[in-house]
């Protein structure tokens, strides 16, 4: 993460931020929104006095933002401690499901998974996801509990391309998990096209009583940049973070229908007081922090366009200093650059990088820079000036 | 829940609180803390830059007061979603361990548990845990995938005896999980001494190669009442409840030496940012509450007396008022109105007081009454008032 002096006070040693992929701050309101509701609203939302009742009210208004924020219901809407409950959840309940609904028997004689009762379950995703969704499943493939294919991004579009995702689902294949935007090379996945692919691909296989696909996306790096919609993507479930949308270190999974139209399966059991969603434990604070989304409800396309126009300011600014051609050392980041979530890069050779072709030494040198609502043109100044100063001093460095 | 009017002005509507034993509010101390950390400390607390380093160091202050609360050391401290995440991770910890170290081959030839390779963990707990506990151990029986005693408690102490508890261990004994307070009788469970003779049993174990029988104690009912001390009880395991001592609706686990003096497998894989600890999501501003512990640390002495003293006065007058006969329908319930967590009783048929074998219809109108560190005696004036003058209206309309 890059940083520089700036004059918001809201950040100590008045530095710039342009790390926003990351972590976004709290906003005012939002903080307001908390201290309150930590003095009123401090009881048990299943309980019936007021501080109680209060804590509900404010958890339902928050449910109902987040819900707005992603086009769906608000029972679509389930609390998670944050983006790795979400996503661990999704896998767990698919292997589950898979567990439910397989009917041992229509594997084919030349197929090499022939498991019938003891068929494993198969995921589909993308090599440049989130330590959340590519970890629970390594775990499950060290167990012998499920088989993953790993599908390459392309190095042209840095995508998962629809084509490439459908050849790699099987007869066992529970559930394809595509990030929705990647958090280092802001490359946008094409979920919508892969949802009608595999609209498709259930109808068939319900006729040979295959279970259904499930279809999940991590949406954390989209929320607040661009506008999100499930039923467009055509998900079953869309992971949702809060601490990317200027809200709290928490998260919540939309799930299309809970426990009816997509399965859920808790891991934790005993806390539930809402809803019989036994695992909703809820952080009530934290919770309320998601009223986040409501900002996000009312001013997405103002938030967009800023971040749009700062992003295409430091991309004119970096390349009017370093030259159109250091820029673009592979041919996708320049299609990157002209994605509204500004794009990547960190500070030790990353290995979603490298799994797009970047090669080893520019990687290895790659500095990830994102915007927030707040940044203005005179941080990216700053930050380009100091860039530049920076490789004047370590090209000193190297020649002394 | 009962509530009556009160002069309070951080409780909207006026009224007496004196459900402490399901939530208690936020001090103003934990609020300031908070509301500091969300303007201040927003990064993430494994980043490098400014905001995330505050981070950082709030969350270490939180783990050292909370490790001091408890007398264990800081690296022994694991936060957590809530009791319920901290609780199902124990249990999901003992059966993987179970797995690991189980050796097939010293099953008595008459034994019944004979599984040899296929053993399955066996779980003793008692009659009266908190669903967090009750729930994920049914659910890995309804698996297949565990076995549980319930130890009754005893309906004279209301205690799940120690004898009772070494009776029901067997060879393929994993875990030995029983709570420190009861939430609804507040009878306090002899932890020290049932380690104690667990450990004896462990040394014997340990020569014939069986596994080591783990120790957990759940203590959300205790920390902040009376002084909570990890190593006078002997445990591996204790559970902590941020909103039962003034702090956040999260929690953490003690765990003596996590992964080598005592074993722990993560239920959730990829958010890991401390420690390797891939388990640990952290809710910064929920975990910077659980400062309320350092609360309990400096004036633990002062809650404890002015609550024992607060709740003795509260009998006393229930006493003046409906007459001892009334209140010492069952005989260990007395004995639970001289322990410090002010005991109990709810408004609906509660499983817990039945399995204290209370009578059906006494359980049935049962209203738990806990006190707090704020509650005064014009609070217990004004409730014990409102009962009686209760008591006559339902009188008055059972006879007309």
């Amino acid at each position: 993460p890059y940083i520089s002096e700036r004059r918001d006070s809201r950040l100590s040693l008045c530095r710039v931020y342009m790390d926003y992929n990351a972590t976004t701050p709290l906003v005012p309101e939002v903080i307001q929104v908390v201290t309150e509701a930590m003095h009123k609203a401090w009881g048990n939302p299943s309980s019936s006095y007021t501080p109680g009742r209060k804590a509900k009210e404010l958890i339902t208004g928050a449910r109902e933002s987040l819900a707005r924020m992603v086009g769906g219901r608000p029972q679509d809407i389930i609390f998670t401690s944050g983006g790795t409950e979400a996503n661990n959840l999704v896998i767990h309940t698919a292997v589950r499901h898979f567990r439910e609904s397989w009917v041992p028997g229509h594997m084919e004689p030349d197929d090499d998974h022939r498991g019938t009762a003891g068929a494993i379950p198969h995921f589909v995703t993308s090599s440049v996801e989130h330590d959340s969704v590519r970890l629970p499943l390594e775990q499950l493939m060290k167990e012998g509990m499920a088989e993953t294919t790993f599908v390459l991004v392309s190095r042209v579009t840095g995508q998962a391309e629809v084509d490439d995702v459908i050849a790699a689902i099987r007869p066992t294949t529970c559930l394809v998990s595509i990030m929705l935007a990647n958090n280092e090379t802001g490359v946008i996945m094409p979920i919508s096209e892969l949802s009608q692919q595999i609209w498709i691909l259930n109808q068939k296989r319900m006729a040979s009583s295959l279970p259904r696909i499930l279809v999940h996306t991590d949406a954390a790096q989209m929320i607040g940049k661009e506008r999100v919609d499930v039923l467009d993507l055509g998900v079953d479930y869309l992971t949702i973070v809060g601490h990317k949308f200027y809200g709290p270190r928490i998260g919540a999974l939309y799930v299309r229908g809970p426990g009816v139209t997509a399965p859920l399966h808790p891991m934790l059991f005993g806390g539930g007081q809402e809803r019989n969603f036994l695992w909703e434990i809820l952080c009530d604070t934290c919770v309320l922090a998601l009223q986040a989304a409501e900002l996000v409800n009312k001013h997405c396309e103002v938030y967009e366009a800023h971040m749009r126009n700062i992003r295409d300011y430091l991309e004119e600014r970096l390349e009017a200093v370093f030259g159109k051609e250091t820029l673009s050392t592979c041919p996708y980041l320049l299609s990157a650059l002209s994605k509204p979530c500004f794009h990547c890069v960190v500070s030790r050779p990353s290995s979603i990088l490298l799994s797009c072709g970047i090669p080893y030494n520019v990687a290895q040198n790659a500095l990830r820079l994102s915007v927030g609502r707040d940044t203005t043109k005179e941080d990216v100044d700053r930050i380009v000036k100091d860039l530049e100063q920076a490789v004047v001093q370590l090209r000193q460095n190297s020649i002394s």
